[in-house]
């Protein structure tokens, strides 16, 4: 059995690609960080990688993630600059049975050691982008732009083994050094391969709250379907928020059975995925309502959401 | 009903002060923080603050966190060298809705900002520990010393508010940039106000592949005692580690109910730790053995125990 899942539209050209690879017999590992690459390469893609969106200082730093779900081992940096594929960097640090997780300068030596290639990851639309909202806005500090997209893929290959990997470049116009849940397991990914995978998109320091992806891997060990324990997970998350007298907020949820069923949650009125489990990968879409239906659905049907 | 919890001897001073400080009303966070300020101020502990042992390159990195139990809302600072007091501006930090989980210069920054006192980390006796260990391996680069003991708090407050939390200087000779547990809700630290509070010490990356806070204090919620939770979700994690052919590490927890109650769990010969839910606090011991009682026990059965 083989599967893969991937969050937003940006993500199903390298989720298709991996697909294929894990038809190839390529394991979910390296299917799951060729897809993540796939995104952090493309700088139309502003909340990922290369082209990212910088925080208030005008520099774009950036957070990834890696687990492999037999050995429950993760890699992941946090806060770095300059490394062209922050996935890549996770990949390599996953095994470690210490230094596993790396935060700034000592990331990026270690990619610089490992020979990971480095880059500028600013380009001149993001600091466009960001310069405009700087100028547009002068009382500074300026709050978070809430608007922000992580890339996220869960990937079951023909052995039983299952991987998650994350990337992000984090909230536009965060503050320097803010770190969200994408590189923090059990927040942004938590991945089991007896029991499941999950991870999570939309403000992270709301998922955090929840320690929502392991909450979702504990739910389907439990016997819950992927969809029902994104949906179980986010309803509690959501109701303790609304008995607080915040807003249910902005948060997106994937899941992975050892089976190869997906399923996935969402706060928003639609959150749009990539993910096969037969014969291609398709484009999904799942509604915020109890009994929405998770269906293929074509590129019309998604215009104007990411 | 007011109670606390602290990991490890050094705790005990601090936990005694913040016990009685919740008798006089004080707030359950400002309890905990409290305590840990008061390790974290103490030279004399190599593995937290102030006096804290540096990494490969000779630099004292910190994590600190702290968690409010009626909000699940958090603070924390990974990575950062010049915070005389890093659970302060953890502390500081929690609350915000977005950039409560701040790294390095960033995390720095802020401590400025908000007028908290920098401080030189390093002391004559913790370089001094380090240059002997620099000279003494020429198989650079060294691997991480595993021993390591992070300071974590639990406190509850007669409004039945809880709070927890920690502060580390992380491994000795660890790499640079590399962050453990301490700072990652879920792995070092979780609080619930309804369902209890549970936090970590020992080998952060062992830690964080079970997320035993969170896994301890969704046990509570299902009805098991904070002794019966720590033990259990420890056993579940050390069960899987020997299947993978690991030996059984080094972790420790605590664990504290709404109701008052406290547990431990290690798998450590002996883990002394400081808790008091009556008139005073004590130290305790807990045994790795499934029935080791949790009692008080005088300094001189601790001698030789950190």
């Amino acid at each position: 059995m083989r599967a893969i899942i991937g969050t937003w539209k940006m993500s199903f050209a390298g989720v298709s690609e991996a697909f294929d690879m894990l038809k190839n017999g390529v394991p979910a590992g390296e299917a799951a960080v060729h897809a993540v690459k796939t995104v952090e390469d493309n700088p139309a893609f502003r909340s990922v990688g290369f082209g990212g969106l910088p925080g208030r200082d005008g520099r774009v730093t950036l957070d990834a993630a890696f687990m492999d779900g037999r050995t429950l081992r993760m890699g992941g940096v946090m806060s770095v600059e300059n490394i062209q594929n922050p996935i890549l960097a996770a990949y390599r640090l996953c095994g470690r049975p210490t230094n596993c997780l790396l935060a700034g300068r000592g990331a990026e030596e270690f990619a610089v050691r490992e020979g990971l290639p480095l880059r500028d990851m600013r380009t001149p639309d993001s600091m466009k982008q960001w310069a405009e909202t700087v100028s547009k806005r002068s009382d500074m500090p300026l709050d978070a732009y809430r608007g922000h997209d992580t890339v996220c893929v869960l990937a079951l290959d023909d052995s039983g083994n299952m991987a998650a990997g994350t990337s992000t470049s984090g909230l536009f116009m965060k503050e320097p050094g803010r770190v969200g849940d994408t590189p923090l397991i059990g927040s942004g990914f938590y991945c089991d391969a007896r029991f499941g995978a999950a991870a999570a998109t939309g403000v992270g320091e709301d998922i955090m709250r929840g320690c929502l992806s392991y909450e979702i891997v504990s739910r389907m060990r439990k016997g819950e379907t992927p969809r029902e324990a994104c949906q179980n997970a986010l309803d509690e998350l959501v109701k303790r928020k609304l008995e607080l007298g915040e807003e249910a907020g902005n948060i997106s949820l994937i899941a992975l059975s050892p089976d190869g069923m997906f399923g996935a949650a969402t706060t928003l009125s639609v959150f749009p995925f990539a993910a096969g489990n037969e014969k291609n990968a398709a484009l999904y879409m799942i509604e915020n309502l109890q009994n929405s239906v998770i269906e293929p659905v074509n590129e019309e049907k998604l215009a104007g959401t990411d």
